[in-house]
C-alpha cells in the first residue's frame, strides 16, 4: 500500500493591502503597484489543505475529514474570514500579507495541528487566475 | 427574428464594509454581523453583464464585445478594481455597498454608455453562493 | 427603482430511485433506465434559490442572507442531505423524486417561509449537465 | 401548477472565422479584428438548452432527458463538432458565425425536432466570459 | 525529453454507506455520521486519471485518449455509474467504500490495463470540497 | 523554509489539425479521427504556468505576478491567441500540435525567459476533460 493524498476545500475573504514598511513610498508603490492601496483592497480566497499519509484500515479514512475541517475552521477561518489582514491578524502586523505569505502562515497553523506522520501542502487561490502552493 | 442576449464576463477585487451611520454600533453589529468589520474585508467580484436587443444582420453581434468590454473597463474596472469601495468611490460615500447596491451602481453607470434601444441587467457574484441580479 | 434578486447557493447529496409503482417493472425499466436501479444511486445536489423583490432601503438588502440561508438549511439541507429521497423523505414516498419533482417540493417548503411580497424560483444542478428550474 | 425548465449541457469544439464577404477586407479586419484571421482559429463551444412547458405527472419529467440529448446529439454535435464552421456546416457558407448567429442556427435546428407545446432557449458560451443567449 | 502527464476527466454517480461490519451500531455511527444512514445517500463522483510517462514521438501522444477513456469507461463507467456501491460493486462487498478506498480500487482497476511503461495516479471528487489523490 | 509555487492562469483560443505528414491518408484518418479534418477545428486552451523556487523575503514574492503574466503574453498569447497552429506558428510547421506537443513548446519559450534558479511546470487544457502537465 503506498500513501495516499485527502484534500479539503474551504474559503474566507478578506482585506488586505500589500507594503513594506522598510521601503518608501514611491519603492512600495513602484512594486506593489494598485495592490499598495493604503485603503486596502480583498479578496474570497479558495484554500485546499492536501494531507498525506498511509490509510487506516479500520476507517477506510486517512484521516476524519470533519476533523480535518474542523482544524482548518479553528486554525483559519475564525481566525482569517472577514478580516482585514495587515491590521486583524498577528502575523501580518510585521509581514506583508502576499498570497504566498498567506499560504505559509496557513501552513504553519495547520501543520502544528496534525500528527506527525501527516504530510501538509497548501494551495491558495487568491484569484482564480493567482495561485500559491507551498511547499511546492 | 427575436431579440438575443449578450453577456461579458469581467473581474474585480475590492475591500469594503456594511454600515448604516444613521444607526449606532449595536444595531450595525446586529444587523451586518462580520461583514461590519470596521478594519473592512474583502472580496473578489464576478460580473456578468447583460445586454438585450435586435441583431445587426451586418455583423451578425448584437453589440461588438470589444466596445462592451471598454465600457465595462471604463465605467467599472479602472472605478472599482483594487479599491475599498466605502472610501474611495463616490457612490458609495453615502450608499452602503451591499451586493445589491453595487450591482444597482454598476447598473447605472453602464446604462448611461448604452444605446437607448438596449436593455441591460447586471448579474454580481458577491462570492460564489451570494449573487445578485438587477433588475429581477 | 426595480426589483431585484438575490441568489443563494447551497449543496447537498442523497441517494434516489426514480420508479413510477403503477407501472409494472418492464415499463419502468424502459423509461428511467439505469435510474430504476433497485438498489438505488445518488447525487450532488447544487441548489440556488434566487428571491426576488424590492430593495430594502435601510439595509441594502433585499432580504438578510443569513435569514435565507437558515431558511434553506431548515427546509432543505436538514430534510435531504445525507438522505435516500424514495425512503426517507416523505414527500417522495409517493411522488417519483425526479430531479423536476424535488426543485417542486423544495420551492413549496421554501415558498411557505417566505413573505408574501417575494417571489421565488428554484435552480437545481441533479449533475453538472442536468439541470431544473422552477418556475419556467 | 407552473411551467417547469429542464436544462441540458452539451459541448463541441470548431474552428470559424469572422468573416462579412461584401466587405473588403480592410473593412473587415477593422470590424471583426484578430477574429478575421483568414487561417481560423477556434472555441470550445459550451451549448445550454433549455426546453420549458408543463410537468408530466406520469414520468415526472417535461421530458426524458435521454431524449433532448438525442436530438442534441443529432442536430449540432455530429453537426458542428471538429468542424470548420465556415466550411463544413451549410448554414455557415452565407453566414457569418458569430456567436450569436451560432446559436441562432442551433435554436433553429433544434426547435424543429421539438413538440409545439414546448419553449426553447439557447445558451452559448463561446469563451467562459462571452455568452449568448436567444431568444433574451 | 522528459516524462509527459496526460488527465482524462470522467464522471460516474452512485450510492453508498459508510460502515465497517466488524464494529456495532453505536461506534458505526459516532465514526461515520451521517454517511451511516443505513439507507445509503449518493455522489456525483467526478474522476481525474493522470497517466505518466514518455511521449510517442510519431503521434505526438503519450497514448491515446480514445483509448484511455474507453479503460476509464470499461473498468469504471460501467462497473459503477448509477450503482449503489455497497450493494452492487464485488470490492465494496467487503470493503467500505470511502473516498480513499474508491480511488484505490479505480486505480488497481486501471493499473491493470495500462502498459507497465506508464505511471498512474487517480484524483476522485467526492464533492467538489471533498478530494482524494492515489497515490500520495 | 522550503521551496514554494505561484501559478499563473491565462487563456488563447486557437484552430489546429493533427496530422502525422509522413503517413498517408488513412493512416492519419485512423490514429487522429475526427481531429484530422483537414479545414481544421479549435479549441479555448486553458493554460496554468507554474513556478517553483524560494521566496524573496524583501517582497514576499516567488516573483512578481505582472512580470510572470507578460513573459506569457509575449511568449504564448501574442504568439497562439487566434491563431491556426499549423499554418501562423513556426514550431508546428513541422511539429504535429497535440496537446502534448503545444505544452512542450509553450515550457520551451517560457523556460528560455525565466531565471536558472526557478522551476517550470506547465499545465495545459485542451478541453476540460482532456488536460496535459509538462514535465509529469
Amino acid at each position: 500500500m503506498k500513501p495516499i493524498t485527502v484534500i479539503r476545500k474551504e474559503h474566507f475573504n478578506a482585506a488586505h493591502r500589500l507594503h513594506n514598511p522598510k521601503w518608501d513610498d514611491k519603492t512600495n508603490k513602484e512594486v506593489f503597484g494598485k495592490c499598495n492601496n493604503p485603503n486596502f483592497h480583498g479578496h474570497n480566497y479558495d484554500l485546499e489543505v492536501m494531507v498525506s499519509g498511509m490509510l487506516n484500515q479500520e476507517t477506510g479514512y486517512l484521516m476524519d475529514m470533519k476533523i480535518l475541517s474542523s482544524i482548518i475552521k479553528n486554525q483559519v477561518i475564525n481566525y482569517m474570514d472577514h478580516k482585514n489582514l495587515n491590521l486583524d491578524v498577528d502575523e501580518f502586523k510585521t509581514l506583508n500579507p502576499t498570497a504566498e505569505n498567506i499560504a505559509i502562515v496557513i501552513f504553519e497553523r495547520i501543520k502544528a495541528q496534525l500528527p506527525n506522520n501527516l504530510d501538509l501542502k497548501i494551495r491558495l487561490y487568491e484569484t482564480q487566475r493567482n495561485i500559491v502552493e507551498y511547499p511546492a
